[in-house]
């Protein structure tokens, strides 16, 4: 029998997405559930809700509580968090190349290092330099992913999937989406989410 | 020695301040803790946030999945939820017999029954003859405790509840505090308060 599918949904740009994203992997095994990574875009999302900005941004006390929040949850999963100079970040280079590296073998590897990167290293995912710094260390070629990255084909994926976010009635990063069509919004709703596609 | 203190912030009108509430007691049992139940009011917090209606209405993406998700959070805990006809609703009146019965027995059994007949059974809870009913079935004499909840005294505890809350930087409901000034924002934190509250 093949095992029962999770969808999860994350922004590059997404502090909770950053949780998940380090969770995310011995909990679905422990599930015997497979989980597909689906990078998209936020921004065009909060843009068509009227929000020009992070939600974090635009009311600061949330923001203040996340960055707390986000602090105690890494603590509490051992996992290190700084606070990056730039808040939201770019990620379409990142999202771009993880879709490069999701038909690869080296896509989940690649995304929590960048996730490491913006929020445990405070660097700049839209830096070319960092994207090359990861891959290189993960031994995949530069130049050929990068090509890989900018063709229309993967572009295109990164549009369709913010496309369907959006249809879909997301509002937020993480989202996690099962074969029967229920929608869990947020690193909270991880186990649940999990629980619900073993269903 | 005695035990850690857990402040537990809500309003009457928040759906995940019922999920809450209708959990803390046995969790603040089991570990130890004593909950202080503090209602405050979110409209004048979101007024000073520039929103003029609960933000589950004003992003009705968001509104749509809390309904969804408040339905399994209250299937798994076995409480029934049905979603009421209106939203939010004025806690007012509420808030202020409940602040006059947490001084007596009955503020805690009063506060989950106001949650119940808003949130299950779709009961009007800024109706005086709601509040009553609830009263009369917790044996609480109605006249003299509706007198008390409208006196100076009470609407002023209420008024600086909510003040104290917006200088703090609340920004939703529920929201945990700790004597040690750490503030935890959603029903999904209430555990994780717990286990700060203990340290």
């Amino acid at each position: 029998m093949p095992k029962p599918v999770l969808d999860f949904w994350f922004d590059f740009a997404s502090t909770y997405s950053f949780l998940s994203a380090m969770r995310i992997a011995p909990l679905a095994e422990a599930a015997g559930v497979e989980v597909r990574w689906k990078p998209f875009l936020l921004g065009p999302i909060f843009a068509s809700q009227g929000m020009k900005d992070s939600p974090f941004n635009l009311f600061p006390a949330k923001g203040q509580h996340m960055i707390r929040d986000v602090k105690r949850l890494a603590d509490e999963i051992g996992v290190g968090f700084q606070w990056p100079d730039v808040f939201p970040q770019s990620s379409v280079l990142p999202a771009r190349v993880a879709l490069v590296g999701f038909k690869e073998s080296w896509g989940h590897d690649f995304s929590r290092a960048v996730f490491l990167a913006e929020y445990a290293e405070k660097r700049v995912i839209s830096d070319t330099v960092v994207i090359s710094d990861i891959l290189t260390e993960l031994k995949v070629p530069v130049d050929v992913t990068f090509a890989a990255a900018q063709s229309d084909a993967i572009k295109g994926e990164l549009r369709d999937l913010t496309a369907e976010a959006q249809k879909r009635g997301f509002f937020g990063a993480p989202t996690f989406t099962t074969s029967d069509g229920e929608l869990f919004w947020g690193n909270d709703r991880l186990e649940q989410a999990l629980r619900w596609a073993k269903k």
